[in-house]
């Protein structure tokens, strides 16, 4: 077993500086979707267009090297504001204290946030900061990733991964139909602790600027349970067909969910950047076919690059546990830049 | 200068066999988006899951291996039916026979077609087997692709590239207005003679089961002019930032077009499959930044990978120059799995 050649690779990006990624695919993302979004460069956040009036504001936000996580999620029925920190890095209590602000027209705000130490201590500071600004807010921490989950064993618990996207969509929706601060956030909660979620990469992501990947892989292996900001894996597993390598994502997170037959689930077949429209379609019908044997009702499915770890070539499966609110939720109208229907 | 090792890589793909990587991507394309497309899978052919009535049928098809197109942008507004060829490769007429008659609610069909030897072929014989089926047909060719014009020279003219988003939109628009067969691909013309596009990539794509990309290229060039199934291009260019880049493409497209101040296009910024949404926001902001400078209205912009290769990390600008009617068109409602608004 020899280490491919691919890891002296020269990777290369079409960016103009590393220190203007995030602020120029900004203004560029506003250029396109003008109609829904605003960047406001100065508060460093991402609103809509037309702010919404008299419902619970939803904010979420995180390290940028994501898209179009997450402020291709701004738009009716889905987020108010995303706050974007630079490549991987939290954006700053400040920035998501404005965010709230925005956010907020008179109902509070819930606070989608995926569990890293960061976000969560920036998150929390901009809360105690809003009450300042007599905004009342929740946090709905999204903690999906089974290859971080440590059980009773402590720690900072599992990462916040693909199952934002169930988080967000399901969240906005339930804000748009007019729920309260404490109901948008139960149901928030719902939604995260009945979501889980399973990684694996063929090739790391390259951070804009640098020119090898993150870590390097054997030709004959994948990455199992990587994480979205070039955390390497829990271990790694033989390179295989697409059915093999999607059976070991799926058999976790149903093992975990406790998913039994009858029971139906929201899917979400993520692509973490590098992985094409082909490969995504094909891993969707392994991860339908994984479960209908299973007699698991795959109710809704979405598959696409939602969540991505900069350029890196892998995927994700996530499941919830879908009941018919749940389903109607994630069917309600959405219009952002990334999710539209 | 030194041919970046990059090129010994061991390029790996999600897939299970190179054989089934069409069929079983458009399963798992219907799995995601039942409610809207259906995969004929004896027929070879994806259709609307509710056919429209009395219009002017529209229908689109070509060689797989550049998702989403075509089959992504079947749905009310856009194609009623997409005709997939195995990667790179033309559907047969029969094929094409068989997703024309299923395109067809009485008021005839265009075909709209790649310019390609083989796509052309097989959609002008199965317009004559469809006059059998009493089945009225009109092609419409999409040939954009500026880094293919031979002027007089003859030869098969210009490829079709990504101005093919441009014309199924439009196109889809104004039969879903009911617009007659002769109205129908007279719009289709005028959108493909005043679009061109022009396109450059920093790595060449990888045939799934191949483990080399299609060609190799030193760390400080890339390929212009690059086509979409692994054609080299029409030379190399020293590697740049992305405005550098992106101005690379935009320039021959506006002299081509003879854009002048006050005119208005509309701008797609294309991933070729391995450029990523900040890669492509940032090209998208570089596009509209050039042509503000010479007074050329952006009217609409899009950035995402619609016409892609397989895994090439590159992009492609395209302008279609836009008059208040194309600009309503483009704007109708469209519901596809690819294009929603």
């Amino acid at each position: 077993m020899h280490v491919v050649e691919m890891r002296s690779v020269m990777k290369r990006q079409i960016i103009n500086s590393p220190d203007e990624v995030v602020s120029q695919a900004l203004e560029g993302l506003e250029l396109c979707h003008g109609n829904m979004i605003r960047y406001d460069s100065i508060g460093g956040i991402v609103c809509r267009r037309t702010p919404a009036r008299d419902k619970v504001g939803v904010v979420s936000g995180g390290g940028a090297g994501h898209e179009p996580l997450h402020a291709g999620f701004v738009g009716h029925g889905m987020l108010d504001v995303a706050v974007p920190g630079a490549v991987f890095a939290s954006p700053t209590a400040l920035q998501v204290r404005a965010g709230t602000v925005a956010a907020d027209s008179g109902r509070g705000v819930v606070q989608i946030v995926k569990n890293y130490t960061g976000d969560v201590l920036n998150f929390r500071i901009a809360g105690e900061l809003a009450t300042d600004d007599a905004i009342d807010t929740r946090i709905v921490l999204v903690d999906d990733d089974l290859a971080t989950d440590a059980g009773d064993a402590g720690g900072p618990g599992r990462r916040g991964t693909a199952a934002v996207v169930a988080v967000e969509k399901i969240v906005g929706a339930c804000a748009e139909a007019g729920a309260s601060l404490d109901d948008v956030a139960a149901l928030g909660r719902r939604v995260a602790a009945t979501s889980r979620t399973m990684s694996l990469a063929l090739e790391a992501g390259t951070h804009p600027g640098q020119r090898r990947p993150a870590f390097q892989l054997t030709e004959d292996e994948v990455e199992l349970g990587v994480g979205i900001h070039g955390e390497r894996g829990i271990g790694r597993a033989p390179f295989d067909e697409a059915d093999a390598l999607t059976e070991m994502l799926v058999n976790p997170v149903v093992a975990e969910l406790n998913l039994a037959r009858g029971q139906s689930v929201i899917a979400i077949v993520n692509g973490l950047g590098g992985a094409y429209p082909l490969e995504l379609s094909i891993a969707a019908r392994a991860v339908h076919r994984l479960l209908d044997a299973r007699g698991i009702r795959v109710a809704r499915m979405l598959a696409g690059s939602y969540v991505t770890s900069l350029d890196m070539h892998g995927f994700s499966v996530t499941l919830t546990t879908a009941d018919d609110e749940l389903i109607s939720l994630w069917d309600a109208p959405v219009r952002t830049p990334a999710l539209t229907w």
